[in-house]
């Protein structure tokens, strides 16, 4: 691999690691000690803990109580999406969960509830969730059981299209429920306040902003209402998630988080740039490409686009041999490229296939030029064919 | 804490990073990718997932497919014990669990279970687990409600005592159960087989191995009879754990497991003769140290010790004014100083306190010197108290 100069078309499967979280990770490694310890060197460790805790409250607009470090997204998924509450010492039951069918497998598969207490919701052909199907399904949801609880993320991995979280949470309120959202995406590509979204839960990860990976949060918007723990053991984390912290991991998300907030309209005004290069430059070789949610609102550094006749895992090999790395979707299920289900849930012929183009900070303009030579003898080579 | 010199005798709360593993962390941060994408650079990293499960597997002489990643050992543990397991697609009940009454908080929580299927089994006065107790209660075991599931550890994290797990397999396959073997105290400070132990289950912790935190595994015996999973998603681990891969922490983790197995003997003995000389000095020191569990068998690198008239806490910050890190037991709940379970459970009165003292390879006679210079300054204070 490392004699071939690679293009890294891939950030929404996970970010390069920034040298400022490198370094905060280095540097936390080297220290000595189990940041639950009361000796120098723990409490040493619980400092850094603690100011990771600031600094990733900071990216959401939140008190640092109310974040719970986890070990990714997917673990902070598991551990809120839960039909078992607790309000105080009052166990509260949640009888049904609503996820927009183009949520994430960490969120779509429910976490704890059990599968017939999962509900879809569908999303429109322009990629965005049914806030009338929502309401609807809302309206005829069973309180008898419990209350509802919705899942509805911020911004889509695969197509980058931002979701209506603030009126999906305007309906969830008015029919009692609570709202999780899935910021994976979000935060570090767009704005991201928990108190401005009405949310009660957001979920981030440390690895899709230039942090380490195996490092995320769930982030409350109180600390009154809270699930029952998913990982019992010696209590740290207030309780609400056992197992020793991981401090190298912890300093490297907050460089992340400090770095996701710095500058963000400007980096992605940058970002933004590239990639109208990018889709420009795809329309310009080919008038078929069909560029997935490019008349709504997205992230700035995702594109998603389907080539008809080229199928996602035949381009996925095709660009790779091309020294570029791009997908086809969510990088989850050890490599398998399965079909899109955000492509089947828009109304779209998941046979058609897909491709994900997401960018960074990293990225450049000759990065853009590279993917669009590749583009153009992709494009050529499925015509001879 | 930089200006001090600090002697470190908290291994079991952490070990310091072992240069190999710092190497190869630091080493896998710098790969760009997410393990399960099917790029070039997803592919590098899913052969470095694969390579250091082979690692895990050798350290407890296992198959590669048995190992399991998790983001430590607490969540193994509450991957493990669940009333809910599957052999192939049929669903298998446990009907209750019996863990001993010296196992970690991780443990002892009782994962999945409900409150009131969790029994405790005592613990003699030498600090094993008690095996005729075990036995009966087994025999009272309800199998109607399903079989029944043993936890008993291998090294006791405070006293260090090696727990009879063969005789408990012996006890446990009788009654048709499972048993679980929390081997974290274990790996690095005595060989550990699975086949030999005839356990159906291990848990094992990077960090107290010389390998980073943030990573563990659960290692099962075989691949048919399998724990529902704790965390769903992407499918990751075969979907017995989702969540994107952590490759620093597993290269990290398996260059640890490599040097766990490497000269275990030879280390261990040097690691002996350190300790020995620590409770020899301690015994010339002061008549009324009661040294824990000296008489049995015990992992070579711990001393679990009472000093009548010192409390814990006190002792603990006594120490660490002397520049001595050690500790009161186990390090969780986030600094807590509480009492011993494990005092409790051998029959003695936890108000007496104790404090640990953890070795590693690291160690050297120089740190049994000053341990052993602070011992009797603390000891003169505490009389003249």
């Amino acid at each position: 691999m490392t004699k071939i100069d690679r293009t890294y078309l891939d950030w929404n499967a996970t970010a390069p690691l920034l040298p400022a979280a490198r370094e905060a990770c280095v540097a936390a490694l080297d220290m000595v000690g189990n940041p639950s310890s009361v000796h120098g060197e723990g409490r040493a460790l619980r400092m850094l803990v603690e100011a990771a805790r600031r600094d990733v409250a900071a990216l959401v607009n939140t008190a640092p109580a109310h974040v719970i470090f986890t070990s990714g997204a997917t673990e902070a998924a598991n551990l809120v999406l839960t039909p078992h509450y607790r309000m105080g010492r009052t166990l509260l039951t949640i009888g049904h969960l609503y996820v927009s069918e183009i949520e994430h497998p960490a969120v779509r598969e429910g976490g704890r509830f059990a599968r017939e207490d999962v509900t879809t919701i569908p999303v429109t052909r322009a990629g965005i969730v049914d806030l009338d199907a929502l309401d609807a399904r809302l309206q005829a949801h069973d309180k008898a059981k419990g209350l509802p609880m919705v899942a509805v993320m911020l911004a889509n991995n695969e197509t980058g299209i931002v979701q209506p979280v603030k009126a999906a949470a305007e309906i969830v309120r008015r029919h009692g429920g609570l709202l999780v959202v899935d910021a994976v995406q979000a935060v570090g590509r767009m704005p991201v306040d928990i108190e401005a979204f009405d949310a009660d839960f957001l979920i981030v990860s440390s690895h899709k902003l230039g942090g380490p990976k195996g490092v995320g949060a769930l982030v409350s918007r109180g600390e009154v209402l809270m699930p029952v723990p998913l990982i019992r053991g010696g209590g740290q984390e207030k309780g609400h998630r056992s197992g020793t912290e991981n401090p190298a991991a912890l300093a490297g998300f907050a460089a992340a988080a400090r770095a996701a907030v710095a500058d963000l309209a400007e980096r992605n005004a940058r970002i933004a740039g590239l990639r109208d290069a990018l889709e420009a430059g795809m329309r310009t070789a080919t008038n078929d490409v069909i560029i997935h949610g490019a008349d709504g609102e997205r992230v700035a550094n995702t594109s998603f686009f389907s080539l008809p006749g080229l199928k996602s895992e035949t381009g996925q090999i095709a660009f790779d041999l091309e020294g570029i790395a791009l997908s086809a979707g969510s990088a989850c299920s050890s490599g398998k490229v399965g079909q899109s289900h955000v492509l089947t849930a828009m109304g779209l012929d998941a046979a058609l296939g897909g491709l994900r183009i997401s960018l960074g900070p990293g990225s450049t303009e000759a990065d853009v030029e590279r993917f669009l030579a590749a583009f153009s003898r992709v494009v050529s080579r499925r015509r001879a064919a």
